[in-house]
């Protein structure tokens, strides 16, 4: 895994700033990834420390591109990007920069769902996040496949936190979803909860989805298949500019 | 229109630096404000010279979301905003932050066109941008009254150049549309088209709709009938956190 | 508002024939209004005593037509009209014929509320009319932004009896729509509920909409943007020809 | 046939006032009912001559709810009703008033034809009248399967004139659908067009939907079924209630 | 019935392999046949026993294909087929190979529930096979008028045991569906329910809705209307091939 | 490679019994297959030569469903199936019997497609199959994705005949789509197709998708992720019963 020019880079972008939880989401990329992946999980060097409402994923953005165009200027070869946060953000954004296909956790989790089963339910961290599951539910045109969005409003900091309650919340919250809505599978509905996965999906005897794994397996896919962002118009790179003041230094030049 | 304690206080955000835009926004703005209301037109101070592409659109979100956060610290009261980029940037997040009603300038010219007509279509600038214009449609419900979008491929920023060939070219497409997709009106797919309304209209014979006309007629409606953006949960205001390196300053108190 | 070649006038009409609704139909329109802009509120000299099934919505179109041919035969400039019960009767025919806009006030309701939140439930009179309601929901566009539609079972008039629980009942209706079914507003499925609008969004705190006020709103909007139905084809004017029966005096001529 | 006690009665309503049409319809009618049924057809004594506009459709519906109220207030027993305008008015309204089942043609049609093929067009009178086909076919759950509707621009009492061409626009714009849109089959936009049903089916080698007689058959299906419109709720008997000026007949009594 | 040169002979496969149920629904069948209208009920020669998941549906298929073939290759003259699973399996591969028009029973109920209220709701045999008829009513267009499915968990040949509780369980699952989900009309979700059919209208007091009645009514009608499937592309006859091993047979000759 | 123990055995079904197009197919898949993947690609011993229609689709999945269980018996470990035809066919009733993941390559392609624009357009073989790829899109969520589906009218065994054009033929509507239907990536719409893929892609200059390769990848991901089909209620193995006649082999015991 060391020799770069031979295996396949996968980049893993936690949008916010915790470093324990881009070490957790770099631990479930590396359980999934093929042999001769490599994963490289970074944090940005701005934003929030957590995503947790319109706001702060709006403001995770510049972090998330910032590393994209940080890994061409400096001509390190990236073969594709996961953004590991599950509202998606700035996913249009970075396909139009990056050289590689970007595959979002939200996106990835819910397309693996509905290869699994008709139906899925997502557990999120806070209720005020679960209108941008449904919106994303939408977009990716799963809305009828997704039976319901539950929040075990654990903030996504206090997850990890030792005595943390959230694993048997989302335990019940994933057995209603089961129960009373008819879910087949179960998508883990924020990158902090990967490390659950496994043992959920015995407990709930039914697929329990992990995000940031469906990203690195779907993105290697499209790498293995040689393909990336059509280049067309709506995803070409963006026209230089100007911009000014605080963002100032992502101008981009020709 | 000078006391403003009794007036309707709108603020129409021109979410790109150009300052001549701004005051073409401004214009459109004050033409269909009602007796009593103050149209303040501003650009940020920070974001791209204009918006054509989703990094650009995502990279004017920090400058809209800052408009917002200094009025409410500097206790400047705004009754309503207007989100006047016809990709409505931030418009989820700027509706957690501000006090009253926020309505972006591609919802409102949307929902203006369905009492108008069963169908319209988005004459808009560059190609590469009208894939957004279709989620919104999508998003706000008029995927279906959405007969078309076309571009006119004239830079943002070129829009209002001597000799711009921009409005034949936008009458053109708008003529297409009507004579070929049956579309009864025409939205214009970028505030800096919105001198041109009444001509295209008239030379058309069917209503045009600029977006920033429609969004401050929506806006001071809601401000009138007294309601604001639910606080339920979605649309609370976001918890604090701390923001790190350049967005450092857009940390939330409580 | 005296001068009525400097105001903008706005006819507000009350397809049922229960003079009090209109009386609390024009209080309510005038209550947000703006500054220049008269109100006339009428209910037609035909039709049903009240609107509470699709035979009394389809029998009280003829009076809503007859109100706007006879404007245009007397010659009386109304600027845009407003169709004052939950149901829109006869909108499209009513497009068809008036010079200046038309607005329904279900789809008043229904678009100001998509600007408040991501959904909203409707809280109605009967149980019968609730198909209505979500067949008026889909036609907008707005089938997925509509999370319930709940009926108070009181009759139209019964709601302004003195001693009527239908206030009560529609406020534990709202709170039913906001707690299970994650309303983020309520709108109020009937003209003569009106009066309760600002009320109930105290008691909630969520925004309540009531649709006249709403579509007083849009209508104005729409003729401060100079624009109207377009005439391109579906809403020209209808092809004169000859009514037979009761329905002569409905004759159009050239 | 004449034996009304053993005979299924079907009474087909022209809602215009043209009785040339409704001879023709009667013979389509008849054309396809099984032996032992018997059809009526009949116009109005109130209303338009032809259906070309909203306006028209809208003030079609009184005579339509007449013909059915008349029909209980005589004791006259009719077994189904079946709607002939192919805007379908007045359905729901007459579905809360007839004992026996209620069809309209349209709606007939549209089933028929995607039990035949992927997809339909329709071709109908006059282009205003297109946008009602299309939100027919988008209740009745056939968006999707709605390939096109054109219009051959001749009026409604046009169609039988002799030396009409109407029959050859009609077979021109069917073409086009079936080569362009890739229509699997023709629906018949007007009652007017049932006699040109054969010959049309035989000249494009595709089937063509007259919905008179779909209706008619699919009528006849439910009475024999012994099914008739659902009194649960929405289309109970309307309550009882005064109506004023010219519809004062239409108050019904309990 | 007897001269079949005058009759038109509808043919109902129950594909599967139960005798006793294909009796049935030949009772049902010509419970609802016209005068002059022959039916023949038949089993297919191979195939399951039962029809409880996507494995048996998909397996019944080749015994359905085989006896529309089989006619074919007999010269025997069926007008039209009904397909009595409420699966509807392989309706499509037998539009291509019939003659006449071919209905399924599932799409037949389900177009007649449209017709007699606003929502129905399926009771159907095992929970594991409701997605299948939530399939169906998106492919033909009522995922919007489906209130609910539900399953009364008695595998299909228990039915008809004597002392079997279906009839009890199908009836309070139906009231269910009545209170709880707005169904305005019952559609039994199994060709061996016929039976139950109009003791359950009456015990409900709202329609229930028996496919194969439905089926054959409305074969009938496209029989009388002289349509039949279209032969544009899609619903040709097959190409002729080679079919190996235990599928040889099923080869297609020119 | 031959460890199996260590490996993943990935089985590819090519549903028709053409060894030629099996070899195609197993040596796109083993393009893609990650290090320690073995790829088993085999034809059933029974079914059509080619599929072409319904009728071939539903007599392929006989043989499908065969290949399954018959691994089954043999006590052979597969980790997960690729269905290689572009109709899916059989996919629900292979993930009833599959221990692991089973997963269809239009499913799998139209799913990559998304991830890399906004609009894919398919190019098959023969124009009556285009149906089914709608379905399919529909089916899976993608609808809106889904900009076009064009036919080459090449049979399916003749894709590979020396000297024939298919090639040129799939490249021009692949190009039609792009410049007309705004399609940003191209899916190749039958198995036969894959060895076409990458020439196109380059040719074309936009992503070009062959379903086999991405089907590979995804049943890989859902492999290396743990996760196989839910076995809730839907996807239960089927309950054993007897079969009769020719399919006597397929009942299944306990």
């Amino acid at each position: 895994v060391t020799d770069s020019a031979l295996t396949t880079r996968i980049k893993v972008i936690n949008p916010n700033t915790s470093l324990a939880m881009t070490r957790l989401i770099g631990t479930a990329a590396r359980g999934v990834a093929g042999v001769g992946t490599e994963i490289i999980a970074v944090s940005p060097p701005m934003g929030p420390a957590s995503i947790e409402s319109h706001y702060d994923e709006a403001l995770a953005v510049p972090g998330i591109l910032h590393e994209i165009t940080h890994d061409g200027m400096l001509g390190e070869r990236i073969d594709g990007y996961v953004i590991a946060c599950f509202g998606d953000p700035g996913l249009d954004a970075a396909r139009e920069l990056a050289a590689g296909p970007v595959v979002g956790i939200a996106e990835a989790a819910m397309h693996a769902a509905t290869m699994l089963g008709r139906r899925f339910s997502v557990v999120t961290t806070l209720g005020r996040t679960t209108g941008r599951a449904w919106d994303l539910a939408s977009h990716y045109g799963f809305r009828e496949h997704c039976a319901s969005v539950y929040a075990c409003e654990v903030p996504v900091l206090e997850l990890e936190e030792p005595g943390s309650e959230a694993s048997s919340l989302i335990e019940a919250l994933a057995r209603r979803a089961i129960d009373e809505d008819e879910a087949d599978c179960i998508v883990l509905g924020c990158a902090g909860m990967a490390d659950l996965c496994h043992r959920l999906s015995q407990n709930l005897g039914v697929p329990v989805i992990d995000g940031v794994s469906a990203a690195v397996g779907m993105v290697e896919t499209l790498v293995r298949m040689r393909v990336s962002t059509s280049r067309r118009e709506e995803y070409a790179r963006p026209r230089p500019k100007v911009y000014e003041g605080l963002l100032e230094p992502f101008g981009l030049t020709v």
